[in-house]
C-alpha cells in the first residue's frame, strides 16, 4: 500500500511543535495528564528524554532541522551583537541561503514527494520560498502568526498554498485574540490527512513536515477544544494537537502504511515562560525556557514511532538533536548526507532501530556563541545569560520563579576558562554547580576541553543571514495577492541592522 | 489461594516511601526514567497525580495514614510555637495516643493479620509499640535511621522483630555513611516476601504496611545497586526500591493472589530538597519540598494496583490523601470507619474501582496551623512560610533555586483575610497568584471561605503529643536489649519543651 511500500523506502513524517516544552506531555510528567495520544505514541514507540534543539528560538532551530547543521554554519544567526538569538520576523532581509541543502531537496534523489504544512520561518522573500528549497507542496505561513497588524505599518502574515498566498492571518484565517479561538489546527490536520491519503495511492514515498504553531503565542484552539483543559487556553491547544496527532497516526494505520512510515514528534525550542501560564507551556523541572541555553530552553519532548520497526514502550537514553532528523531521514531513505560540508546531525537509526547508544556531544548555541556543551551526563556552561537587567527590569523574565545565583545571570558572564559544570543526571535542574576544586570537575573537564577545542577550531561560520532588517521586505505583496486584491504598498527600502535584545 | 480468597476480603498492601518526591518516578517525568517497575505498576493500575499527604513531615503523615485523621486531631503536632512541623526523634516523650484507633486495630474485626515492615515513627516508648496498636508483627525501627551515635549521649536506633529489639542501626544493621552501602532494603524486601508467602497459605487476609526508608537521608542502597543510577546515590536507592516493588508484585502474581490484593504505592512527604541532589529526591515541577505546604512538600506520587479490579493504565484526577488509605482499606474490608470521632480520610474505592470523582477539599497543615486549602483546581494559601531567615542564612533552604516573591516567604506571613490564590492546573508550580481584584478570585474565594470556616469551626484539636522532649526517654534500653547485652544507661529525666525550628 502506497509509494513507500512500492519503493521499499519508508515515508517520513516529522511532527514539529512550536514552543511546546518538555514538560507539556503527560509522559514527561505534566500533572493533568492531558496528552493521551502522545502518551500512547510513546508507549507504542520510543521515548527520548535527552533530545535537544540546536537553538532556543524558532527560525534557527528549523533551519538546523532541515539542513542538519548548526545555525552558525547555515547562516541562521546574527553578528550584530554577542550571543543574541535571531529569527525571521517580517522585516528580515535574509533567509535560508541557496547554498544550503535542505532535507526535501536531497530526498528528491530517492523519489520522495515532500510537503510542508505550517510554519516555514526560513525567510519569506521570494528566493527563500520552500518550493525553491525542495518542498513540492506547502500549506502554511512564512512567519509567526503574530498580529493582527494594521496593514499600513505592518501587513498581516500571508497563508500560502504552494506558490501563492491564499489569504492572510486575522483577515482570512481568523484568530480571536480574546477567546483564543482559531480553526487552524483543524485545517492543518486536514491538510495532513489529505496529503497522506493522496500519497498512499502514489508510486512515491513521502516526506511530510507538519510544523504547526498553535502552542506559540498567541496560542489558539478550535471551538470544540476551548475550555476542555485543566491548564487553560495553552492546555486547550495542546489537547487539540494531541487529538490531531492521534488522528494522523490512526490514519496511517487505517491506510495500512503505518509499518512503512517513520514518525518523529518533537518541538523547535523550550516553552516560552515569558508567556506562561496562559500563553506558554512548561519545561517541567528544567531551568528557564525559550531563548536560553539552560535545559528548559533546549531540551525537547521527543518520540519516535514506527510500528513493527521500533520496539514498543522503550526509553532511549540516546542524546539526540533536531539536526539528527536530517541525517536519520536521509539514512532511512538510503541516502548519504552531503560530503562537501560539515553535517552536525548524526544518524540515529542504530539508536532507534537497534537500541544502540551513540556517544556524541551536544552544543548549546545562542547566536554566534557556544554557550554550553553536554558530554555524557555532564553539561559545562562556557557562558551564562538569561536576559539583560534592562529587559528584566521591564518584566521580561526567561526564568520566572527560578533564581540560581551565578547561573541565571542577567549579564553575559564568561566562564570559558573555568566553565560551570553540572551533572544532569543528579541535577537536571542545573542548580548545583560541581565544585571547581573537586577531582570530578578536573576529570570531566579534561574530557570536555579537547572536544570543545576541536569544535571551535574546525568551526567555519556561515555568512550570517539575520543581521539586516528592512520594512520594505515585509509581506506587502506576496505572489497571489493580485488575484485576491490583497496587495499592499511597501514603504521605501531602508535597510538597517536588526536589533536583537536577547 | 490464600486467606483473602477464602475470606472474600482482599489483602491490603500499602507501600509507603520515605521522603520520595512526586518527581522521582519515570511516570511523573523523572528524566532518567529509572523506575520501570513502578511505571509498569502504573500502566497496569491507576495513577493519581493529585494525591497528598496530611503533613509535610514523616511522623504526622504516618499518624494520619494509620488513623485517617489530620495530625491536629490525632495529636501528632506541637503547640510549642506557631505552625511548626514536629516529629518523633528519640527525645520525644509522646506518641500515638491509646485513644486513637489505628487501621490494623480495626482490621482485626474482619480477621486481618497485620504486619509493619520498616519505620513506625509514632513514638518509641513501650506504650506506643506498634503491637500495642493493632499490628501482629513488626520488623523495623521506631525512629529514623539517623546516626551513628556514640551510645553515651545518644543511643543508636534499635531494630525490632515484633516485641523485642534484635540489634541496632550502624552496629548490627550497617549503613556505610561514606559509600551509602546498606543491605536494609533487601532485608525489608525479604521480610515482605516471607510474610506474603506465609499468609498465602493462611485462613486470614493480610494487611502489610511496607514503610521502608532508603530514600530518607542518610540515603542507602545495597552493593548490587550502588552506582547503577544516572542520578547518583539517591537514584541507586530508588532503583533498588523499584526493583523490590517489582519483585513484590511478581510474588503476588506467582502466588496467585494478585487479584485478591489491593496495593497502593505512595510517599509520606515531599522530597527533602535540603538534602538534594545526593541525599534528596525531586518534586518535579512543584514548588519547594519537605517541611513546606507548597505542592512540593505535600503532593505525593501515588499508584493503585489490583489486577482484575482496577482498570489498567488509567489516570484518576481524584484528589486523594494518605488519610484516605485508612477509610478505603476499611471499606475494602467491609468495615465502617469509627463513628465516634471525625475521620478526614474518605473512601476512594468508587474512584479506584468505578472511575468516579469525589469532590473534597485538601487541607495543608503545618503543626497547629491550616496553611492552605485546595478546592478543585484552586489552592488558597492562608499562611506562607518556607523557613526562617535565621535558618535560611545558615544555608537551610527548603526551596533551592526557587524564589517566588511574596510566596516562598522567610517570615510567617498571614493571608487569612486575603489568601493567595493559585490555579494548580494552569500553574502547578504556584508561581502566578491570581489577582485579588479579578472576578475569578472573588468567585473562587466565595466557594473556599465557607468550607474553611466550617472546617475551622468544627475542628476539635487533639492533645498535642509532640511538645515535650527528654533525653531519658531515648532508646537506651528497649525490650530485648538484655539478651543482646545492648542495654544502655539512661540519663536522669529532664523533660523540656522540644525546639521545633521549622
Ligand atoms: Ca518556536
Ligand atoms: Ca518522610
Amino acid at each position: 500500500a502506497g509509494g513507500a511500500e512500492r519503493s521499499g523506502l519508508p515515508n517520513l513524517l516529522i511532527l514539529l511543535m512550536d514552543d511546546m516544552g518538555w514538560g507539556d506531555l503527560g509522559v514527561f510528567g505534566e500533572p493533568s495528564k492531558e496528552t493521551p495520544n502522545l502518551d500512547q505514541m510513546a508507549s507504542e514507540g520510543m521515548l527520548f528524554p535527552n533530545f535537544y534543539t540546536a537553538n532556543p528560538l524558532c527560525s534557527p532551530s528549523r533551519a538546523a532541522l532541515l539542513t542538519g547543521r548548526l545555525p552558525i554554519r547555515n547562516g541562521f544567526y546574527t553578528t550584530n551583537a554577542h550571543a543574541r538569538n535571531a529569527y525571521t520576523p517580517q522585516e528580515i532581509v535574509g533567509g535560508i541561503p541557496d547554498s544550503e541543502l535542505l532535507l526535501p531537496e536531497l530526498l528528491k534523489k530517492a523519489g520522495y514527494v515532500s510537503k510542508i504544512i505550517g510554519k516555514w520561518h526560513l525567510g519569506h522573500r521570494p528566493q527563500f520560498h520552500p518550493l525553491k528549497h525542495g518542498f513540492d507542496e506547502w500549506f502554511g505561513s512564512p512567519n509567526c502568526h503574530f498580529g493582527p497588524y494594521d496593514n499600513k505599518a505592518t501587513p498581516n502574515i500571508p497563508v500560502y498554498r504552494d506558490r501563492e498566498m491564499i489569504g492572510r492571518y486575522y483577515e482570512d484565517f481568523k484568530i480571536d485574540l480574546k477567546t483564543g479561538e482559531a480553526n487552524l489546527t483543524q485545517i492543518y490536520l486536514q491538510e495532513a490527512l489529505d496529503f497522506i491519503s493522496r500519497q498512499q495511492s502514489s508510486q512515491q514515498p513521502f516526506f511530510l513536515y507538519w510544523a504547526i504553531d498553535a502552542t506559540h503565542a498567541p496560542v489558539y484552539a478550535s471551538k470544540h477544544f476551548l475550555g476542555t483543559s485543566q491548564r487553560g487556553l495553552y492546555g486547550d491547544a495542546v489537547r487539540e494537537i494531541d487529538d490531531s496527532i492521534g488522528k494522523i497516526l490512526k490514519s496511517l494505520q487505517n491506510l495500512g502504511i503505518s509499518e512503512n512510515t517513520f514518525v518523529f514528534f518533537t518541538s523547535d525550542n523550550g516553552a516560552a515562560l515569558i508567556s506562561a501560564p496562559k500563553q506558554g507551556g512548561s519545561n517541567g523541572r528544567f531551568l528557564c525556557g525559550k531563548q536560553t541555553t539552560f535545559e528548559g530552553g533546549m531540551r525537547e519532548p521527543a518520540i519516535a514511532w514506527w510500528p513493527g520497526q521500533i520496539p514498543a514502550g522503550h526509553v532511549s537514553h540516546q542524546m539526540g538533536n533536531v539536526m539528527d532528523l536530517f541525517t536519520t531521514s536521509l539514512s532511512l531513505a538510503g541516502l548519504q548526507p552531503p560530503s562537501d560540508r560539515h553535517i552536525d546531525g548524526i544518524d540515529l537509526s542504530p539508536a532507534i532501530l537497534q537500541g544502540k547508544l551513540i556517544d556524541r556531544p551536544i552544543f548549546y548555541y545562542r547566536g554566534n556563541e557556544m554557550m554550553a556543551v553536554r558530554l555524557g551526563l555532564y553539561k559545562a556552561h562556557y557562558w551564562t545569560w538569561s536576559n539583560s537587567w534592562e529587559q528584566f527590569s521591564q518584566g521580561i523574565d526567561f526564568c520566572p520563579g527560578q533564581n540560581i545565583s551565578g547561573v541565571t545571570t542577567h549579564t553575559q558572564e564568561e566562564h570559558t576558562k573555568l566553565p560551570l559544570l553540572f551533572h544532569l543526571g543528579k541535577d537536571p535542574g542545573e542548580k548545583y554547580p560541581i565544585s571547581f576544586s573537586s577531582s570530578e570537575y578536573q576529570e570531566v573537564m579534561e574530557q570536555i576541553f579537547p572536544q570543545v577545542q576541536l569544535h571551535k577550531k574546525t568551526m567555519v561560520p556561515g555568512e550570517p543571514q539575520l543581521n539586516m532588517c528592512d520594512k520594505a521586505v515585509m509581506n506587502w505583496a506576496p505572489p497571489g495577492c493580485e488575484k485576491l486584491g490583497k496587495c499592499l504598498e511597501p514603504p521605501k527600502s531602508n535597510p538597517k541592522k536588526c536589533f536583537w535584545p536577547h
